[in-house]
């Protein structure tokens, strides 16, 4: 052991609050043998201090007001687990400007104020760790910062919403609708009450961000991406994905375009071939895929939420904190390679793309569809209807899919919207993008 | 930029070295901008100067003498890819000993002397990187030290050998031959001409013994682990094992039984369910699955091996090095936690098992071996035998497939031997342990 021991300030102590305290008391020795520096939590900073708690703490420790641990001259370092935006980034700055070093998990507090406490951490030279804002207890963050750091990254891609891949688990593997899956979801404790972060995309969509701002060093606003959710899949779309060989998951693209100095940047459900490992990924669980000049396809793969794969990034960062912290200006900075790239359009994005008209059953309505892509020089790989009578219109309808090749999502949206004159074609046809995402081993 | 140039010294330029010197180079740019430290490679040491090579390099930084890196007051860093044992032993000691942080990727190195080198490291305040020696641009050292420090590992599966894994992809994909799978992995350089360490298993141990001394901080000679190749699997198995829902990886598995105080640490081909990610790694590409306490279970995935990946791993450490040289008391030097386990004898793991039995195609063989494994009190899960008439054994000869419940190895051997006195039945089964690797999701 070196030195005195390190004192911890915690803030919050909702779900994964207590799993990062919890394990700090659970494996206090394992986590001194291994880093040799004692340490100790020295106070909790809680909402209520009135409120019954599943944790056995002394009541000693706790306080409800979180301005005490940043005044406190003995506290190191500060884990910030409120939760939410506004006080978050009060508790975050202050601990700054302050010179304490912070971890915090909180994806929404950096996709909003991110630039500007990356800033403050830089100019106060005091880190700000963020392992637990992206992909729970994979250690994606120190992965990009460290191990994978002499890479371009020319993609990630990722499923980083638990609660969206375990409701499109349960649709593919049990048949279930959207809403049954969702409910079964909530019931489990994998969605929450409100699932609209979760499932409409925005969730991976700010951890995307933050990705994005890793890897390329661009800061994208929100405004920016293109973010489409999970809640307008059907059991039909997961019929057709596997007949042609396909899963469908809640995709994060990011891909560089070197020739065109530009970032491509969306969140959507998409068809993922079942060769790729990421069309196995299951329930719960997330996987990111990055993709380096130097190092090739890594993927990363783990428990993407929850009390304790959260509380273990949670810990790997103040650990690294305790290191850093006598010596913060050799601190393993990682600082964005910047190289201002402009974010693509989603206009001129190009996939394939699965496109499934629901028609009226006649001779003729194949002709008109293709004639019109034609028009607008979109080619077609395959076409397949669905093998029951009736689509999901009923009797006398059917379900025309048609495989494209690649083309840009603006033309495909103007050819959707030439057909919408044609009465025989339903004007909501389920169009998937296709990702090109395989590696030959 | 902060400070001086940092200095490199790179020992070998083979392929690795010279993947790493391109790098190093090609991507600097990169490196300095994410860093903010500015560095340079100032000397290259090769064994044979006059020796034609593939990289553009100054024959000013040439030199054939590793010791005039060692000696160099200027040079900071160096980084060991020379291989073999003992002339890298002498070189990684001497620069050990001058203070100088050492990278390196020879597993055969640390699986020789890795206690020795780490003992010297911890007394000269000196860090000794690793990265590279497993996993080739995997960073699963750095993920076990750093994010996943809280964990108590409970248990490490992996494929890390990517010359055998292509091996084994030929034959399950292409129905090849292991004789033939072997020559196209030697035509595409996926295999050494004398691959013996590769497809013998061993390469993969001493891996495995680097990742068990990380999670467990137990050395374990040599001498202690099961070790079987993949020479001997034929395409009979493979067939059995797609039918049954399996595919035959070579693992490498490490558990700890808390209940014994003991660690399980083998290598052999296994049979992996095919509804475990582990089982669609494919080609030369490695994964490794770590199983924590607290974050449950996390894949790595990734090139195991090749000039570029490894290159990745190796600079990943060189700029952890850099940073923390200036101080390296700082060094976020890991501690493996010892709870000093005895190794459990291989006679004593227990699974499930896969035989495959060669028997002459008469009534009762079934009701003999049957009746043989209830003596050992080993139970019956399934049988099943060759569709096809004739066995590998030719006319009038059949498989015979057993699928036995979990017992210990060392029982299912007496059974098998009790079995040697049956003339109808080949006194060699195929043997594969069915391995338990499921969580739920």
């Amino acid at each position: 052991m070196t030195g005195e021991t390190l004192q911890i300030g915690l803030a919050g102590l909702g779900t994964v609050g207590t799993g990062v305290y919890e394990t700090l008391c659970r494996n206090h020795d394992l986590l001194e043998a291994r880093t040799q520096i004692p340490f100790a939590v020295k106070r909790v900073a809680v909402r209520s201090l009135a409120r019954k708690r599943d944790v056995e703490i002394d009541p000693a420790l706790l306080t409800d007001n979180w301005q005490e641990l940043v005044d406190d001259p003995e506290i190191d370092i500060i884990i910030e687990l409120i939760g939410g935006t506004e006080e978050a980034y009060r508790l975050v700055k202050a601990a700054l400007l302050a010179h304490k070093p912070v971890v915090t998990g909180n994806k929404a507090l950096l996709a909003e104020f991110g630039s500007e406490l990356f800033q403050l951490s830089a100019e106060t030279t005091t880190p700000l760790y963020f392992e637990a804002s992206c992909g729970g207890g994979i250690p994606i963050i120190q992965s990009l910062q460290n191990s994978l750091v002499c890479n371009y990254v020319r993609r990630i891609t990722g499923i980083i919403n638990g609660t969206s891949n375990y409701i499109l688990s349960s649709m593919e593997r049990k048949g279930m609708t959207y809403e049954d899956a969702l409910a079964a979801a909530q019931r489990k404790g994998y969605a929450e009450a409100d699932p609209t972060l979760d499932v409409n995309g925005w969730d991976a969509a700010h951890k995307a961000l933050i990705l994005a701002m890793l890897a390329y060093g661009t800061p994208v606003s929100t405004e920016n991406i293109s973010v489409y959710g999970i809640d307008r899949i059907t059991a039909t779309d997961f019929r057709f994905a596997k007949e042609l060989g396909y899963n469908i998951k809640l995709l994060v693209v990011i891909r560089h375009h070197a020739d065109k100095d530009a970032l491509e940047l969306r969140v959507q459900p998409s068809f993922v071939s079942r060769k790729h490992l990421l069309s196995s990924v299951y329930g719960v669980f997330n996987a990111i895929a990055v993709h380096g000049d130097i190092v090739g396809e890594t993927i990363f793969y783990g428990r993407g939420a929850g009390k304790n794969p959260t509380a273990s990034a949670v810990i790997g960062d103040v650990m690294l904190a305790m290191r850093e912290c006598r010596h913060p200006e050799n601190h393993s900075g990682f600082h964005p390679y910047t190289k201002r790239l402009k974010v693509l359009p989603q206009e001129e994005t190009v996939t394939p793309y699965y496109v499934r008209f629901l028609v009226q059953d006649r001779p003729g309505v194949i002709a008109v569809i293709a004639a019109e892509l034609a028009k607008y020089d979109i080619g077609i790989s395959g076409t397949m209807s669905s093998p029951r009578k009736g689509g999901d219109g009923g009797e006398g309808t059917c379900d025309l899919v048609f495989l494209l090749h690649a083309c840009p999502w603006g033309k495909l949206c103007e050819a959707l919207r030439a057909l919408h004159v044609h009465e025989s074609i339903n004007p909501h046809p389920a169009v998937f993008r296709i990702e090109t995402l395989n590696e030959e081993a």
